[in-house]
């Protein structure tokens, strides 16, 4: 057996990562209905103009300015309406001096015309229109590219494609567009008592829990969860699964970074890459693993099921969201105080699982074994490495799952 | 035309649609690697106990623990090891007195034994092993069903399925479960000028815009988006739409709410189920209709680009959200200076959006046709109906996309 002696420090273990991980570089087109939060791996600069005429901003009369200086509610200007421009038309003739045109939001302007007088500010007898306020040039008129010109540079390579930037993607008349890939992320558990949920348990095997939970993480964060079987504890068998898992960006194994003699994973990376660290200053999850393999990132979480959870939210998510080109995560956070006193490991920095119970951060860790001390809890509070208690009462920060 | 001339508060229009909501009842059983994230339509009690035996918590040795009580490194207990248990396996024979076995962390404690030695505090000789320190009974011991018993509720209908929820799913061996279906959204864009990105452009037309913005967000917030082509401005066109979108959960048409006399939409509403409101003292925003077709919630967004998304986020996110099962939506606010003044028009609720520049929040808005205004922002502020300036310098919350 070999113990872990040596622990880093988490922040030591960022940076290793940190130094580890690179954006993806890869690209893949995707039409623009399912392209909402992507990472755009293209400028774009617009082809036309939009709108791509001048356009009534409101529903009334297009008018000339000049005809309504002056008007009115005591001394209207009279103008003759000589027709009625609808959205998706163009008008038929250019306006003359003392000439209008009924005219809907959105529609294309008439020559000839400079502003719109609101609906509201005229009153109709058939053809006779009688305009109660003046406009100025250009009022309630949109010109053409006022939203955005011909030539300008509307989106970067590497935004985020909000609802909000796909819209202006769509108004340019794009229907699919250049983004990063999203990093494959090989899962695999590994140990020989992990059994796949569905199958019998026999004596001695519980099912597997971490291949479904860092899954779920992943597919949040940006990632494509590759599932991988389970492998044996076998030097054979850990090799096997390593190579199956060099054809994806991202490999996150679980279990057998602790200590046990058929803990073999160390050795198995260790033969196709390099260890870089192994073992760190955090509760629960200190036997945790991250080295690389073929260029490639590995992550060789801890098999307790919240040991590898809270190592997944903490260390994970935040390198898979670089590698995804995506802004860091910003977990919501409430400010609560502590429920009841929570002791601390001197040395380790301590992710503490909390259930909200009428606004006060109750205690919800049982064991780094226990699934249910995360699948009970509504997020989880941090504890430095040099703090050894914290007091009921203490405001703290929960995290929120 | 028929201008708007009574607009509703904005909290009279929350209270009005979710008044006519409720949460879906259609239930779907998905496997279990596609469940994260959505709501639980079941209770679930554990049929097993997990772990389902009594398993080491730390590498070491299976002992009886009284064999220990005085150890210490000046007089070590002296024990004969007589075998070696691993993970996934059952221990052979029951541990007599003076007796210990090799067990890894997960695998099951061998009868006759009650506790485990960490590795840290023994040392081998063979099969000769010296143990440092007293262990008290159950310790470093899991017992059966420490995580779950069997019976126990694990997880409550309604529950939102975290990737800690999941895991706990997968511990007990489901390999798939009932979720609430995701409401299917119809979604549609009326207007004569509105042309589907990759079509050319005749004259007087656009782009489809409100199509995909609202898709995106819907997608978000836990819809399933149902595009539907465009409809023209007739009656026809519109009651032909109404009928396609009846299979759907919620109707959401954008256009059409405004004043020109071709915005028949309310028409085409009315005559297939009830206008609930029109006009909101919003801005932008202020034509937006709600109503019930059929049963089913109709909203009818502004059609321009702005005004139709900011709506999306104030209205249809927060009841989308309800009847999808999920819970409010926190946007992540920033708490910056206003970079510039900001004038508001009184009595109307402004959605104001804002681009953070160095720390500072400057107006991105330019006008509610604009798509720019919102694909060039990081998110918005609302400034109450009864405030009209915003001063520079002022704290404001940003809600970021």
């Amino acid at each position: 057996m070999r113990p872990i002696r040596d622990t880093i420090p988490l922040q030591e273990a960022r940076q290793i990562i940190d130094a580890n991980i690179e954006p993806i570089d890869r690209v893949e087109r995707v039409p623009l209905t399912a392209a909402a939060h992507r990472v755009l791996a293209q400028d774009v600069v617009s082809t036309l103009d939009v709108p791509p005429f001048a356009r009534a901003a409101m529903d009334g009369y297009a008018v000339r300015a000049e005809d309504t200086f002056g008007a009115s509610r005591a001394e209207p200007a009279r103008l003759h309406c000589v027709e009625q421009i609808f959205t998706g038309e163009i008008a038929r003739r250019t306006l003359q001096p003392g000439e209008c045109a009924e005219i809907a939001t959105g529609a294309p302007m008439p020559a000839g015309a400079d502003a719109v007088v609101m609906v509201e500010e005229s009153d109709a007898d058939g053809e006779a229109i009688r305009i109660f306020t003046p406009v100025y040039p250009k009022q309630h008129v949109a010109r053409q590219g006022a939203d955005i010109q011909q030539g300008q540079h509307i989106l970067r390579i590497r935004d985020l494609l909000t609802p909000a930037k796909i819209g202006a993607l769509a108004a340019l008349g794009h229907t699919d567009v250049d983004v990063l890939a999203r990093p494959r992320v090989a899962i695999l558990s590994t140990g020989n008592e992990i059994v796949a949920p569905g199958q019998p348990l026999a004596p001695g095997q519980i099912y597997d829990v971490n291949r479904f939970t860092i899954a779920a993480l992943v597919e949040r964060h940006g990632g494509v969860a590759v599932p991988h079987s389970t492998a044996a504890d076998t030097v054979e068998d850990l090799s096997r699964a390593i190579h199956g898992c060099l054809r994806d960006d991202v490999l996150v194994f679980s279990g057998g970074s602790s200590v046990g003699e058929r803990d073999l994973m160390l050795d198995a990376v260790a033969t196709h890459g390099d260890v870089l660290f192994h073992g760190i200053a955090v509760k629960p999850g200190k036997p945790m693993a991250f080295g690389r393999i073929g260029g490639r990132p590995f992550f060789g979480m801890p098999g307790y099921p919240t040991s590898c959870l809270t190592n997944s939210y903490a260390l994970l998510v935040p390198a898979l969201r670089r590698i995804a080109g995506l802004p860091p995560w910003s977990p919501r956070v409430l400010t609560v105080p502590l429920g009841a006193r929570v002791v601390s490991t001197p040395g380790r920095h301590q992710f503490y699982t909390i259930r909200i119970e009428e606004g006060v951060a109750m205690p919800a860790f049982k064991s780094s074994g226990d699934i249910t001390s995360m699948s009970r809890a509504d997020g989880y509070i941090e504890i430095a490495a040099n703090t050894d208690i914290v007091e009921k009462g203490e405001m703290v920060e929960v995290r929120l799952f």
